[in-house]
């Protein structure tokens, strides 16, 4: 079993101005095609302890990879510390200097002095190539005889094992294309020698332990693993095989993937990247429907994570967010008897916004979310937290009715609402296909 | 000056599956009161690596703040670690065991065997309350004669100076209460001796540098210091001052932010807490205005930020988001001839949304907001990035062309155009509150 651990660099993360998104990427990406993390440090921009921090790292684990530090100002010490730990000579990368350089001149801009440095690596290390910024970084290999130095004995001797320094920029979008583009292929071949094919399934509605206990069965599988993750109001099921190549490991989770597809059954809302918009959207655009949302106590949030999703105009006209009675009686054509009745968080209001907002727009589908998302505004017959989500579609009415304990933020009462709404669109939509079929 | 280190504890940090926040909220509290943190570490749930990186940071810093690990299970190891570092006996503190055992009777369920644990702490060490969750965490001040202990002997003697462990759990809403309430102000008045009262100042449409330059001279300042930050868009100015306590550190920060207050002007939207939203929701409220907001590329964005803000029934009545054509002709009455010779990206289109959204609503104010966000969508002479904000109110209009570089995401490019809507609300709120005095 293979062991890294991860090294992030700057004193802007020690001071607590930015947050460290890096390290729990990569601790993710690790876990993912089976390498063990048992450590990450933060460390500032200063060179001693810089230096301690990696030679501690080496010293329990295979591999480090450091984030940060690799900029053309005085306080990037990254590749410096690298290079002194092993008494290793800086040399100038002519191609990566002139890469820089054709990045300023296409910019009309003159090229600091101080880049220049971007283009340094230690003798013996190899450029990691980064597509998208200007710093590349390294890829060093430390073969034993080397750890086997006087001046860095502070470094235990692995028998016969090489140690792997890989640096990184700390920009994450950088980041994470140098891991996808060339990192986690280079792990997975010459690290590991196997490599690891894993999906993951994204459930809705069902908890971890209910998804737990559903699947006791294929959680005890070796390869492929199944292990689940919850979090952000869902569950996931990530299954992952390892094997020599892409292809053999990608055989192995085929069946399982198709098995857990199968028993999910609607639970199972998409794949890896999908989200509950981006599977809404995909299922709109192929039944050619179009949707209209009224929100009130959720105040544009569904409207905005449906058009999350670029492309959005294929089946989004119009929302409306209508917070007042007001607004919901004149834009929304609310008969003024129901509000005054039944109030504007009741299951009749919510029926009239999403007939109303599906007339309006002549959408197919008519959404409508009305409710007390706090902390103020609560009784105690309609406490905080309660909520109604109404599905207008041809002449046809469904209704949700939320209680969420009113201990919950108003944030977090609206982000699980926006979360049921759409859910409550999916599933519509996938029962409407099957009809039609 | 004193230093203090913040060790994470929890293995699902070191599988990706939980970002840290905690480390990045206690880094810039201790920045803000002058403390310094040189090191941030995350290690799992594993008593070896747990005790030796406790032992590492008491050997290099004076405050060691962990987070995590202070739940019922069997993997929840922090105090026991805490414990055994020193060879301290681990005793039952009676009145917690009560008040968890309350917990779980007034929510009729029977205590489970394990929560008692979370009623232990290390002899000597004082409870740290937790108002908000079942597990305290403890402050445990450790004189230097404990640490000439033989078997402790890893840490290094530091003089006459004690140290001092500081436990919180990993719920963050937890750690920022306990800290809030209780360590901050221990740390203050036990370690440093003195307290710390900060300002910040917010600024939108003044960058990190300008902003520099503007206050080269309060830059300089001792006490108190003024740092800027910049990130998301806007710019802070934090001043702080040091003194014996809480009301003279206040009178030496008060002179400084009224001076910035003047010379910033309109630059300055807020302070501490406040966000773009709320300062314009607060603007409207008191000048008991209404606004409605008519959204195209942002989908939703602006109506969900000014509706994050608690009350906003006050000054909201009616949103809406046109994402096609018709809706901004039907709805909105945008003439099609406008549509058709300028486009639905156009200061004409933009100015007709604006006045027709208020209208419409029948609000005050009419905001308007229609862009290329991308991906797609983009042409030469109408580039992705390309965005209109229109504000309509009285008969006038105004109009602010943004450009975006392409480059920047789908998400970026919103988040950017609803900064900039949010804020030409607020500067036409404050000349208008100009004006009628």
């Amino acid at each position: 079993m293979s062991t890294a651990e991860i090294l992030a660099v700057g004193t802007e993360l020690l001071l607590g101005q930015v947050l460290d998104t890096n390290s729990q990427f990569l601790s993710d990406e690790l876990a993912r095609i089976g390498i063990d993390c048992y450590f990450h440090t933060t460390v500032g921009d200063n060179k001693a302890r810089i230096k301690s921090s990696l030679v501690t790292a080496l010293s329990r684990s295979e591999i480090v990879l450091m984030s940060g530090g690799l900029g053309p100002t005085a306080d990037d010490l990254t590749i410096e510390c690298v290079a002194e730990v092993f008494g290793a000579e800086l040399i100038m990368d002519e191609t990566i200097l002139e890469k820089i350089e054709t990045f300023f001149k296409e910019r009309g801009i003159a090229m600091p002095e101080s880049n220049k440095k971007q283009a340094l690596r230690p003798r013996g290390a190899d450029l990691l190539p980064n597509r998208t910024g200007t710093a590349p970084g390294i890829i060093w290999t430390i073969e034993p005889d080397l750890l086997e130095r006087e001046d860095i004995k502070s470094v235990p001797k692995l028998a016969s094992k090489p140690r792997y320094i890989i640096t990184f920029p700390g920009v994450p979008s950088e980041l994470k294309c140098m891991w996808a583009e060339t990192v986690c292929g280079f792990l997975q071949e010459t690290v590991l020698g196997s490599t690891i094919f894993s999906v993951e399934l994204k459930h809705y509605g069902i908890g971890e332990s209910a998804l737990g206990e559903k699947y006791a069965d294929l959680l005890e599988g070796r390869n492929p693993t199944v292990a689940p993750y919850a979090g952000n109001g869902e569950c996931r099921l990530r299954v992952t095989a390892k094997s020599i190549d892409l292809d053999s490991a990608r055989k192995l989770v085929e069946p399982v993937v198709e098995q857990i597809r199968k028993r999910s059954g609607d639970f199972l809302y998409g794949e890896n990247d999908d989200t509950l918009q981006s599977v809404v959207g995909e299922l709109l655009m192929k039944q050619k429907l179009f949707i209209a949302v009224a929100e009130s106590c959720t105040g544009g949030l569904v409207s905005k994570r449906l058009t999350d999703v670029a492309g959005c105009s294929e089946y989004i006209g119009l929302n409306v967010v209508t917070y007042s009675n007001d607004a919901k009686e004149r834009i929304l054509e609310v008969p003024r008897e129901i509000i005054e009745r039944h109030g504007a968080v009741s299951a009749e209001t919510a029926e009239a916004m999403a007939k109303g907002v599906r007339r309006l727009s002549k959408a197919d589908i008519g959404l409508s979310i009305t409710g007390i998302a706090g902390p103020g505004g609560g009784t105690p017959e309609k406490p905080v937290g309660l909520v109604y989500v109404g599905l207008a579609y041809d002449s046809e009415f469904e209704l949700k009715e939320l209680r969420y304990p009113s201990r919950l933020s108003r944030a977090d009462i609206r982000h699980r609402t926006a979360n049921e709404a759409l859910n409550m669109v999916r599933l519509h939509l996938l029962s409407r296909c099957r009809t039609t079929v």
